[in-house]
């Protein structure tokens, strides 16, 4: 395995940007921060992985553990569900972020983001404060930013440079050290307030009273209890019996503080979730079997396996089974920003019958399950794999990315051909001669068969080659002078930069193969 | 053709529920008004939906009226977009309905639901109020049912039965006139105000502040100004060239006040949008295109000439094109709760150049176009089919709803096979004796290859084909003690009844024959 080579997020976001993948959201207006929108190729990649992931997780799910069928029903619920969804999930009560407000500036500031230091100053000792994001790590490069600034007044300026002691977290501090910072944007100290709740739900009113307390609802922050408040009525109206999953993919909405890393962190964004219930029992078996073919689909649409990892949170799950659950994992990859380190792309965890059970106690709606083999009755539990669509997309991105100085494009995106956004490119070598119309029957021959199929009879054929590149086009079929002689056409790999001829007649098999079950 | 029939709404609806297509919404906590679920098969139907109207207007879109090809491209945008989106494309100022509130009861009424006749007492003349939505027609119905209540009190009883007069809309009366009007839950008159817009977008705040007014953003009330406020972006990072389209798919939200009829006027649903962006002096030939194209797009997919047509909004448009625009027109359904008349299923109308130079006025960003052909600057006209996906769906399950008395489901759903949730089904005739193993191979054959197989070992034989009647998969495949001899199965048709003998391997060929380009 080859040394891992870090590669770079802002040219991955220039090329995101230059190619149409992603674009910021309301640019025009100035952008809104934590929201993109995708453009053409972005969206034609983003449908294919859902595509994909809808296929093989409820279409034509891999066989149970013990071989045999895995039952799998699909869902599409609401993005807005009734308040008390929210109550009985925890999101009202527990989906917080602490936060700190300033009396003086009216800002508010993530508590986690607050690093003080001791000075001496003002009337006596007061704290100075920095903001830092990325932890303790990142307070002492934001210290020596604040000491660049030319703005800083002068009283500030002087405890600034005297600062000194560790970085201490500001919700480590004692009430009587709180009343001596000086907030960052304040000019006394005292004038930060202890931390407090933030709701990461989006809060919306529904109906006409336009009432924000007795009307309040919220866009969900998961897709997941859609279908823990419909398990009663897919259980009723379709055949299935436990063990059996029920998955969605859909768009949720948490109102990050910080939103950052391009699409990795949005407040707007997309899940595919599943659902699978199953006996008490048997959770540790179903975890394990979503955990691994988890993994092993994420590998096979091109992650590769040194930039992809499985971390376990609990490394003694075995032991502490009984009483912590099957277990919980997630499925991380090497993103650019995170590197040497991992981001999240998938969750897959064990969350008992907790959801049920919290909707059976606040709906007074009977949750539990008759199991007809068993002649019992029990409230499922539940193994849940939920995964990031954007930062699925946003991994597949990174990974395609790959510079080639030898290349006219200097970079081509090597997509696995089952999610390329275009996958193959039909192009007449000249605009005449009888050229375009065979191009453009074959164009349509695919077309019909295959999803994005591009074609170009514009610039030169290398410029073409290159701008497929950076598309990340699997295949370019040229139509030339040979080919109205003998009725075969070229076929490049964007891959491998060979060149070799088929027959006309071949294509449309030579691509069936090379992309199997997509199309 | 024969006489059109009125389905009853009320046993389709029963359907949808029985066989999981739909369910209410936070059905657990008594639903929400204006909001539903798609369950298993609603889920499957309303994506093939979806991947047919991208497949056809996205990757492979009919020839331009002159032959030859027409330049689609997609997009994904977000659900937030920045609150000036929304200031420019009018739907703040302008995206109301006008609302009354009672001072007394603090309940708020649609203006347009309120309809009065005088009456005398409680010191001098009063208006008395009815509440009907569908107009004048409908007021005179709920006159009479006003009078069959028990519970009105007594001294607006004695008002009731002479109230009198030509039933007159509430927001036709003077302001002398009003100040004497009943509110339909006040005890006094007077107590209702003026009319007052009320916004049908629902707000929501962005970020961490939690303030109202200054980070309040709102959920698109259409998919298409995601569309607009990336023209410019498009245009640069595609080669794309004026004629074009621009499609998305995606959630929007409506705070209608008055959700009803099942899916039809909901609060949350799906919209399939093209902008096409085109010459001014092009606006009609592309008009004409799109008006006929998405027309026949619909008749396609199975819903009947009867009970499908063309509304255009102007019937002199030809005379008043130059000044009017190119045209606009519905296409609209007969549903059962519209019958005999009809309802919208996609707007195909002309936009101008509204939108692009409101964005460009409000952003300061220049929109306008660059014709190379012509050397030519301008800001494109758009041509904008709007489709409603819940709507489209509905339309479907009204369409495929067949009352059969003879039939053990004494129903069936007569999909079109290309949007059938559930593609085929595979039968052993009896769980043993060699026939389930054959059975699964063939399933396991028909997975790799098409959407949804359903697999079903249980109960007679009857009872599964009604099963599969009611969730309308158009082919069963039979396996019996023949298929083990010669290799033959089974193949019972949905609509004809018929059954034939195919041999087994032949299967796959049978089922890509009659599925077409859906799989």
């Amino acid at each position: 395995m080859s040394e891992p080579t870090k590669k770079s997020m802002d040219e991955i976001m220039a090329l995101c940007k230059r190619r149409g993948f992603v674009f910021q959201a309301s640019e025009i207006y100035g952008g809104l921060n934590g929201f993109w929108d995708y453009g053409p190729l972005g969206a034609q990649l983003k449908k294919n992985l859902r595509d994909a992931w809808w296929a093989d997780c409820v279409l034509n799910p891999p066989a149970a553990p013990g071989g045999g069928d895995v039952a799998m029903v699909g869902l599409d619920t609401c993005i807005i569900q009734h308040p008390k969804v929210w109550e009985a999930s925890g999101h009202v009560a527990g989906f917080n972020d602490p936060m700190v407000d300033c009396r003086e500036s009216k800002k508010r500031y993530r508590a986690d983001h607050l690093w003080v230091r001791s000075a001496t100053g003002l009337d006596g000792q007061v704290f100075l404060v920095c903001l830092a994001a990325g932890g303790a790590e990142e307070a002492n490069d934001a210290w020596g930013a604040m000491k660049r600034r030319k703005d800083v007044p002068g009283p500030i300026w002087d405890l600034l440079v005297q600062a000194s002691g560790t970085d201490r977290a500001y919700t480590d501090l004692s009430p009587e050290q709180r009343a001596a910072v000086l907030g960052p944007d304040a000019s006394k100290p005292g004038s930060l307030t202890d931390p407090r709740p933030f709701n990461l739900m989006f809060p919306t009113i529904v109906g006409a009273t336009g009432d924000w307390e007795t009307n309040k609802a919220y866009l969900r922050p998961e897709t997941a209890q859609g279908i823990f408040v419909n398990f009663k009525n897919v259980v009723d109206t379709s055949r299935v019996r436990v063990p059996f999953g029920i998955a969605q993919t859909g768009k949720a909405f948490r109102n990050e503080v910080t939103p950052r890393n391009f699409t990795f962190r949005s407040r707007e964004f997309e899940q595919m979730e599943i659902e699978f219930f199953c006996r008490p029992e048997d959770a540790r078996e179903w975890y394990v079997y979503w955990r691994d073919n988890r993994l092993a689909w994420w590998r096979s649409l091109g992650l590769a396996s040194d930039n992809l990892r499985l971390r376990e949170h609990d490394a003694d799950e075995l032991a502490h089974y009984a009483k912590e659950g099957a277990g919980t994992s997630d499925i991380e990859y090497r993103f650019p920003f995170t590197f040497p380190g991992f981001g999240e792309l998938e969750g897959v965890s064990h969350r008992s019958d907790f959801d049920l059970r919290q909707h059976q106690q606040h709906s007074g709606v009977k949750m539990d399950y008759f199991d007809q083999e068993r002649n019992e009755r029990y409230i499922p539990h539940v193994i849940e794999p939920s995964a990031g669509l954007d930062r699925g997309v946003l991994a597949l991105l990174c990974e395609a990315y790959t510079p080639d100085p030898e290349r006219a494009s200097k970079v081509y995106m090597k997509f696995h051909p089952r999610i390329a956004p275009i996958k193959a490119a039909v192009f007449p070598l000249v605009n005449k001669d009888g050229m375009p119309e065979v191009a453009e029957r074959l164009r349509n021959d695919l077309r019909a068969r295959f999803s994005m199929i591009e074609y170009d009879a514009k610039q030169s054929i290398g410029k073409r080659y290159a701008r497929m590149d950076e598309a990340g086009c699997p295949f370019c079929f040229t139509i030339d002078g040979e080919t109205l002689t003998d009725n075969s056409v070229t076929v490049r790999d964007r891959d491998t930069l060979s060149q070799e001829r088929i027959a006309l007649d071949a294509v449309v098999g030579y691509l069936a193969d090379r992309l199997g079950s997509a199309r």
